[in-house]
């Protein structure tokens, strides 16, 4: 049987991996112009949430140790800013390309990692901090960023129509 | 420093609650009018919502083998049934006094756990298969079920006036 650091991980890399292709999911389904529309009147548009989860998963990569970011100039528009901001929007093609792209990167990455350097701290938090609070670790960056998707998913499929 | 199932046991439960302190957040800020809302035109009610919400967790007592369910009869209504079924529905002061009820208990229930008791499988799992796939455990539960609240916290924030 596999040690528990192993089974913890694979817990965790599943979560992370079915919420992305749930998220796979919804792309296929929702046309342009369905993911253009807001979520609920008022609310952030499917554009806006794609390029908001696109930012915070490439931002992922510097936080776990995995390289630069791909596309850090989604930062501003996407992560400092709300939607509806009059920032500039790359558009939905090249936001569905980059989270490809950067679900692959990440994907690569993950499946490269040992159990023991999942356990190892990430990028921000001081060696001090870790060593009293060792559940910050790169696995919890994950977890956390899979219930984030989580949310923004359940945003996601209301641009379905039935 | 802590052993590394500890870790990874508060790695989840902390998930855990921080998703059900944030269902509290909008239980506490949205009136009973703005729960009876669709949260998008045509999607599930806030109503409906709650309901699953309490009953996916009033089942993780018998799941988890923390005693029986304590309010069985939502399992028709909200997890059989989808919203606009016609079938009848508890008032949402009757839904949010069993939501505080169930995660009242489930608070006092997962505290009590060790973390080698987390590490054992839950009771939809048999021990054989178990044996093979010992990811299958009671904490895997509480990290699914955290993912699925914060999918419906994702829609219950759509229901906030800004």
């Amino acid at each position: 049987m596999a040690n528990e650091k192993e089974v913890m991980v694979k817990m965790v890399l599943d979560t992370w991996f079915s919420r992305v292709k749930e998220t796979d999911k919804w792309l296929s389904q929702l046309s342009d112009a369905q993911l253009a529309a807001d979520v609920s009147p008022g609310k952030n548009s499917g554009h806006y949430l794609l390029g908001h989860l696109v930012a915070a998963h490439d931002g992922m990569l510097p936080l776990l140790g995995m390289g630069e970011a791909l596309h850090p100039q989604l930062r501003e528009p996407f992560l400092m800013k709300p939607d509806k901001s009059g920032a500039a929007f790359p558009s939905l093609d090249t936001l569905r390309a980059m989270w490809t792209e950067v679900s692959a990167k990440l994907d690569e990455a993950f499946r490269a990692r040992s159990a023991e350097e999942w356990f190892q701290r990430h990028n921000s938090v001081s060696a001090e901090d870790f060593e009293k609070e060792p559940h910050r670790n790169r696995l919890n960056v994950v977890m956390s960023r899979a219930v984030h998707l989580a949310y923004h998913n359940g945003q996601l499929a209301l641009l379905k129509k039935d």
